[in-house]
């Protein structure tokens, strides 16, 4: 079950929700089996593209930002589930100590920490703030747009433990995803439950390995419901040593794109979808949708401009690409006043707790939209005349349309919980 | 934690509410502890008094009807705490067998019914209803007020499980609250959940019980608060053996009466409070609002009129009274539209999902508003511009209103988990 949100538009009747309505006490009954097995990441955000001949997660974020943009109803929904994730890990607990990424100068990213705060003092925990920039010694006060403080606390290392002073915690969240490394802080704390682990952030984690993870859920899903899984699951191909500067494998890249067009020119041809496949290519381990690409012809990767060269090279906090991920592209047409428009669905726990739609003027139906100029348009509870009705005709139903990206996003969430289990470098093996 | 809604008052500034926002964390992490040691009963709603002086429970459900009155948009906090509820009890669980009251001819009950079915549905649950109403030998549909239908079947027993035909289910829940009696029926199911138990049915239960726990619990929780627990928690005291028909025992009652409004005197001088104390008695057994009386002036049980008598001597299913509880009565100066209201918490598993007031145009703040008349005012979630905050002045913001609600709901369901284990016939004694 998911909140039932109004989606911005009531899309062309979709043959996947009516199934996915249809079976929805069996749908959280997989869940719950999955949950006996997998531990859910401590939270997610999953951007869904909603094609109408296919819906499928493309990026799955396991340190989201942006919480600021649910709405204020969904606040309970995140406490509710917050508690429930502390009393698991943690439920002697009075203090997390929560780290944000450095760059404090956004007042969105402020608010989107503010509001974690909120969620996680709400939830029963006194919540300090300790940073990674080693440049503030002491306890610095910020202030947010609503006229509300942050204060930013050096870090304190025993060979232990990790807190602040006066602040010993029993739970360590990250909020920064570890573009730039893993700190030498954060290493060897196995007193503390440090969430997500170490390996979730980018320094480690690689799309190709979550998208393979989500190939094996989506697969399992859809022998559930009986369906094919690529109208779930983004096909994908990869490349390492990659270097879109000096040109070094970009053959690779562009065989793989072309291998890649050709099975997603042969699903539309089965589906009848009249449509010009496109692929994306991104970085690996890239994140904050730098080092993105769209394409839709293979030969545009031959002489890319110096400006495409330099974005695909590098990305957050100065990492340079070197593997990259080739993605089916899944097209969005969800719009909102002609704004192209994704879903991004918010997770905590094993519980959707809220989402909003990304849309973005200037982009198009193929692009990314997680880039400058992006507004965020909060998906509001239904209204009581939309309460989710299966009898309901497909499409024709906001929530029982939200309810469906919730399962997609739980999808991701899912195969993520794989992808950590399967990369967890501590993990004991069991022949 | 709380949904945070839209209380329909803003009452005089309150102490208590100043004490309880500013330890929430504090509140949050105690009743995370004592969830570890406790079990949380199923479902239940509280209702609470508000008297401006004194905050305090006045009855605690254990099969909480009523479910219709809570708006849509608690619904996704119902359902994430029922799937919570569901998790611990039987992940693999498909089927859930819901048994309702037999008064089958109340709209507003069906409509219960209803949303009960829908909140399980949602969890991921098939839900249908068994009846234990012999004179129901076939699937019988119902048509609600919204055109929706429910089908009451005829319960299926084996020596060792209950179901209905193809359909065996995992848990049962009982939204009937055993007034009349445990059926046999539902004796000796060993294999499968029953919920909440049996001893949890006013056939076992008694009110004095569970105001014995929560004094427990009140008292613990004034303590971890450093405040009188008086001032949550009403005094009471009992009579066995009345008999309000013929006049046996009611000198019992008399006399406990007059002793209790003598310590509420007491208490009443201490605090300055320019008030009349009363008390209300009960049938130690009773529901529905039946069997109940204020009691201002212990002279006034000395010639009770035959229609108090009448009312005081059967209650729900024409069963006898013959233990009564004597209650501090605590007023409620909570007000709509000059109606006198009382908040209801509706609670699943250890969540607060919900709240109503309950409100009686026709009856005093010293009576019981659960009688025909009474209506229910959906709290609504709060509006953006109302987000908790504890810096906010006591008595001015709705939503930490409603925390305090939740807190003292859920210490009601806390005493209700001490008393079930309190009452528990199978429990073993370890000493």
């Amino acid at each position: 079950m998911v909140p039932h949100l109004i989606t911005a538009l009531n899309g062309p009747i979709n043959e996947l929700e009516q199934r996915i309505l249809e079976s929805m006490p069996a749908i959280e009954r997989w869940f719950r089996l999955e949950w006996m097995e997998h531990t859910p990441p401590f939270y997610s955000s999953v951007d869904v593209r909603n094609a109408g001949f296919k819906l499928a997660p493309v990026d799955t974020n396991l340190f989201p930002g942006g919480w600021n943009n649910l709405t204020d109803e969904m606040l309970p929904l995140a406490v509710q589930a917050a508690m429930a994730a502390i009393e698991k890990i943690c439920p002697e607990a009075k203090n997390l100590l929560l780290i944000p990424e450095k760059h404090t100068r956004n007042s969105f990213y402020l608010s989107n920490v503010q509001r974690l705060t909120q969620i996680f003092n709400q939830a029963g925990l006194n919540v300090r703030l300790g940073t990674l920039d080693e440049t503030i010694t002491k306890p610095t006060t910020l202030t947010l747009p609503d006229g509300g403080t942050l204060t930013l606390e050096p870090l304190l290392r025993t060979p232990r433990r990790l807190g602040l002073k006066d602040f010993d915690p029993c739970t360590i969240l990250l909020n920064n995803d570890l573009s730039g490394g893993i700190p030498k802080i954060l290493e060897n704390l196995h007193e503390q439950y440090l969430l997500p682990p170490l390996h979730a952030g980018w320094a480690v984690r690689r799309k190709s390995n979550h998208f393979q993870s989500y190939e094996e859920v989506a697969k399992k899903f859809a022998k559930l419901l009986g369906m094919d899984p690529w109208l779930i699951n983004p096909m994908y191909s990869q490349c390492g040593q990659v270097n879109f500067a000096d040109g070094t494998g970009v053959d690779c890249v562009q065989s793989n794109a072309e291998a890649l067009l050709a099975k997603v020119r042969r699903k539309y041809k089965e589906y009848g979808i009249n449509e010009k496949p496109f692929v994306v290519v991104k970085a690996d381990a890239g994140t904050y949708g730098m080092g993105i690409m769209t394409v839709r012809d293979p030969k545009d990767l031959e002489d890319l401009n110096r400006r495409t060269r330099n974005k695909m090279s590098v990305i957050k906090e100065g990492q340079e690409v070197s593997e990259v991920i080739i993605q089916e592209g899944v097209p969005t047409y969800e719009r909102m006043n002609d704004a192209v428009a994704e879903p991004v669905v918010y997770m905590l726990d094993r519980y959707v707790v809220g989402g909003f739609y990304r849309v973005h003027a200037e982009r198009g139906i193929d692009e990314n939209l997680n880039a400058p100029g992006a507004a965020f348009v909060p998906l509001a509870f239904a209204e009581a005349s939309h309460m989710p009705r299966p009898g309901e005709k497909p499409g024709a139903s906001a929530p029982n349309r939200f309810y469906m990206y919730g399962v997609i996003g739980r999808l991701a969430m899912l195969a993520a919980s794989y992808e950590l289990e399967a990369t967890d470098p501590d993990a004991e093996i069991y022949e």
